[in-house]
C-alpha cells in the first residue's frame, strides 16, 4: 500500500535527522501534513485535528500521535510499527478544557524527552500559536527550537519515484484543463466548468487514478480575472470575457500545476498585447534555466524579458512545487524571485506562473518544470497561448481548441 | 454580489463587537477565514498565506489585510469600503525574511491601536505559532487576549437566509449520495466514484450551483471502514466489501453533510447488527432533541439507546455545522458528547454522526438537523439505513438504490 520503498523512506528520514542534527534539533515535532506523509506514508484528510509525528534523533522509528479515530488510519497508510501508534482520546477535540497538545507533552515525558532541544514547525497551517503555547507551559525544561521547512526543503529534490508520480500527475492536469476549457462557453455556469475539471481531475487517466489536489480550481471571471484567488460561482459566461484556470493534476498527493487565460470569443486588445509578453517571457525562461543557478536569476531574465516591453511585474514567478495537502500545493522553500539565492540542482521542480494582473484584467500562462542535468523540462504539454475559444467554431466538443 | 444584506452583516458585527466588550477585548484580530467570511463576504482561495481582518470596537468597517494579489478579491467579495483594503507587499509571502505579521503589526500601530487589549485566535488553523510570535514581539504595548472562537460562537444560530442556503446544500447532498451511491460497484476504482461524487457536488441542481465542501469526500472501504478518514485510491472494489460515504452539499460556503454506509452485495452479519443499532439511536435522538436540552442531554439519549445492545462509542456524535473552508465544516464550538453544556436553541444547525468503528469495520449513517421551535427537522432526506447494493439488481442505473 505504501507509495514508496522503505529505502526512500529511509532515506528521507536520514537526510531529516542529518538537518537535526546542524540545527541543534533532538525531537523534531512535525505536523505539516505533508511532511507527515513524506516520512511515513501517512495520508488521511484528519488535520483538521491536531496531530503529528515526533522524530527524535537517536530512535529509529518516528511516533505518530493523532486522535483515537485515526489509529486506524496510520496503521493502514504509514511503516510505523503499531507501538508507535499512539492516539489521544475523543474528548480532546475541540474541547475547551483538553488540548491535544497537553497529551503530547505528558507522552514526551514519558519516554524521557521532556527536557531535551524540540523543534517545532512555527509557520506550518496546522501548528496554532495555542498549539505552541500548551507545549511550552507543559514542557518548562524543554528547549524550543524553530524547525520550520527542515523538512521542506528535504523534499526539494525529487526522487525518480516522485518525478514518475508528477509525470502521471502532469497526464491529469492536461485533460482537466481540457475538459475545463472545453466547457467553457458564454451561457454556461462556472460551477459547470468547475464539476467537469473535478471530474477530471479525480476520475484520472485509466492507468492512474486521480487524487484531489491541495487548491481547488481556480476560475476568476470577466473583471475577477484581476483577484487570482476567486474560484467560481453560479454565473453564466459572456461573450467576450476572459477566464484563468488555474488547476493541478494530483497523484497520490504529488501536483502538477497549470494555468491558462480563456478567452470566450475575440480576445480584448489589451489580453492580445500582455499574451504575447507574457509568452515571451516564459519562453525566454525555460530556455536559460540551468543548473547551477539561482532562482533570482531566473527571476531576473522574465524581469529583463517583461522590461523590453514596458512592464513590471510585482508578485513573485513561481516556487518549489510537489508533495501537499491543503490549503496550498507550494512548498514554502524556494521562490522564484528578486534575491532568492536557492541554487537549482537538477530534479528540483517548480510552478512558474509569471500572470500579469492589473486593475480590471490579468493573464495567466503557467508551465511546471524539473530542472535537468543540462536544463529543464516542462510537465504537461498544453498550448502555451491565450485560449480564444470562436463562438462560430461548430465543433466546441471534445476538448479541440478552436 | 453579496450573499446577504447589509442589516445581516450589521447584525453579526453587532454581536461579535457585544462578545469583544464582554471579554475585555478592544482590537480583534480575525484569521479564520469562515470567520472573515462570515463578518465581510470575503471569498477566495487565499488563506494558504498570511490575512486577517481587524475589528476595532470603536471603529464602524473593519480591515482586511492580505496580499497584495488578493486585495482586488477583497474589493471584489466584500462590503469594506477600499480604503479598509490594504495590502502588504509579495516579498513578505512564504520568505525566510518577512514575515506579513510584522506588517500587520505596523499598520496596528500606525493606527494607534498598539497598545491596546488584542484579541487572537489561538487555536485558529491558519492563526500559526510563528504568526503569534512576531506580533508580541512587534507589539510590545499591547495585551493579547484569546480571542479563539468568539464569532464561531456567533455563527451557530442560523438565520434564515443562511438556512434557505443550507437546504439548497442539503439537496446537492442528496443528489451527491445518489450518484456515488449509484456508481459504487464491484470492479468500479474507488478514484471514479469520487469523481462522479466530485461532479454533482460542484455543478449543483438546475437552480443552485454547488462550492466545493471544506472537507473532501471520504470514501474508506473494506477493511479501512474502519478508518474514517481515509479518501479514495485507484483500488477497485470487490463484491461483498463495505464502503462508507462521507460527503456535504456546500452552497456559498455553507454545508450540509451526510453519511452512509454501502455494501457491495450481501452485507455482513457484523454490520446487519449494528446497522440496527446506529439506526434505532438516531431515530430516538431524532425524536427527542428539544430547544432547552444541552448537547450532553442528547449524547445521553444515543448512549442509553447502544447501551440496550452492549455497545458504547468513544468518539462524540456530532458538531455544531454551517459556514466553513476547508479543513473542516465543523464550527469547533459545540459537540455532541458527554457533559457538554451548549443549550440548543432554535436555528442551531448540527451534523449528529454517531458512526460506529471497529478494528476491522464502521458503520456511518449521518444526519444534518437544525433545532426548530418543537423538536428538530433534518435537511437531508435520504433512506436512514445501510444501502445494499445488489449484484443482481437489472437497473443499477439512475440513483435507484436497490
Amino acid at each position: 500500500m505504501l507509495p514508496f520503498d522503505m529505502i526512500e523512506y529511509q532515506n528521507r528520514l536520514r537526510k531529516t535527522k542529518q538537518r537535526m542534527a546542524e540545527s541543534g534539533i533532538e525531537v523534531l515535532l512535525v505536523t505539516d501534513p505533508a511532511n507527515m506523509n513524506y516520512l511515513t506514508g501517512y495520508d488521511g484528510w484528519s488535520f483538521y485535528v491536531h496531530q503529528m509525528l515526533i522524530i527524535i534523533i537517536d530512535e529509529p522509528q518516528p511516533i505518530w500521535i493523532g486522535r483515537y479515530m485515526d489509529a486506524n488510519g496510520a496503521k493502514a497508510t504509514t511503516w510505523i510499527y503499531e507501538d508507535n501508534i499512539i492516539a489521544y482520546p475523543d474528548y480532546y477535540v475541540h474541547s475547551s478544557v483538553y488540548h491535544p497538545m497537553d497529551f503530547v507533552a505528558e507522552i514526551l515525558r514519558q519516554i524521557g524527552q521532556g527536557n531535551r532541544y524540540i523543534g517545532v514547525e512555527m509557520d506550518s497551517y496546522y501548528f496554532t500559536a495555542k498549539a505552541f503555547q500548551r507545549l511550552q507551559s507543559n514542557l518548562p525544561n524543554a528547549t524550543f527550537k524553530d524547525g520550520d521547512l527542515l523538512v521542506n526543503y528535504v523534499r526539494m529534490i525529487k526522487s525518480e519515484q516522485e518525478l514518475e508520480y508528477m509525470g502521471y500527475a502532469a497526464k491529469i492536469a492536461e485533460q482537466a484543463m481540457y475538459k475545463g476549457v472545453d466547457s467553457i462557453r458564454a451561457g454556461n455556469r462556472e460551477c459547470d466548468v468547475a464539476a467537469n475539471i473535478y471530474y477530471q481531475m479525480i476520475t484520472g487517466t485509466e492507468e492512474h487514478g486521480g487524487d484531489y489536489p491541495a487548491i481547488v480550481p481556480l476560475l476568476p471571471s470577466g473583471e475577477n480575472t484581476s483577484a487570482p484567488h476567486i474560484t467560481w460561482s453560479e454565473r453564466r459566461y459572456k461573450e467576450g470575457e476572459a477566464v484563468t484556470v488555474e488547476l493541478a493534476g494530483c497523484y497520490k498527493r504529488y501536483h502538477v500545476p497549470l494555468a491558462r487565460t480563456v478567452s470566450i470569443g475575440k480576445p480584448t486588445q489589451q489580453l492580445q498585447d500582455i499574451e504575447h509578453v507574457v509568452v515571451e517571457g516564459i519562453n525566454e525562461v525555460l530556455s536559460n534555466v540551468q543548473p547551477g543557478m539561482t532562482c533570482g536569476d531566473i527571476e531576473n531574465i522574465w524581469r529583463q524579458s517583461i522590461k523590453k516591453h514596458g512592464y513590471e511585474k510585482e508578485a513573485r514567478l513561481g516556487y518549489s512545487v510537489g508533495l501537499n495537502y491543503p490549503p496550498d500545493w507550494g512548498e514554502h522553500t524556494a521562490s522564484i524571485r528578486m534575491g532568492d539565492p536557492t541554487v537549482l540542482q537538477p530534479n528540483m521542480t517548480f510552478h512558474l506562473i509569471p500572470a500579469l494582473w492589473f486593475d480590471d484584467h490579468g493573464i495567466e500562462i503557467s508551465e511546471t518544470f524539473r530542472v535537468t542535468e543540462e536544463g529543464c523540462k516542462t510537465f504537461t504539454n498544453y498550448p502555451r497561448e491565450l485560449i480564444v475559444k470562436d463562438p462560430f467554431s461548430i465543433n466546441q466538443h471534445g476538448g479541440k481548441i478552436s
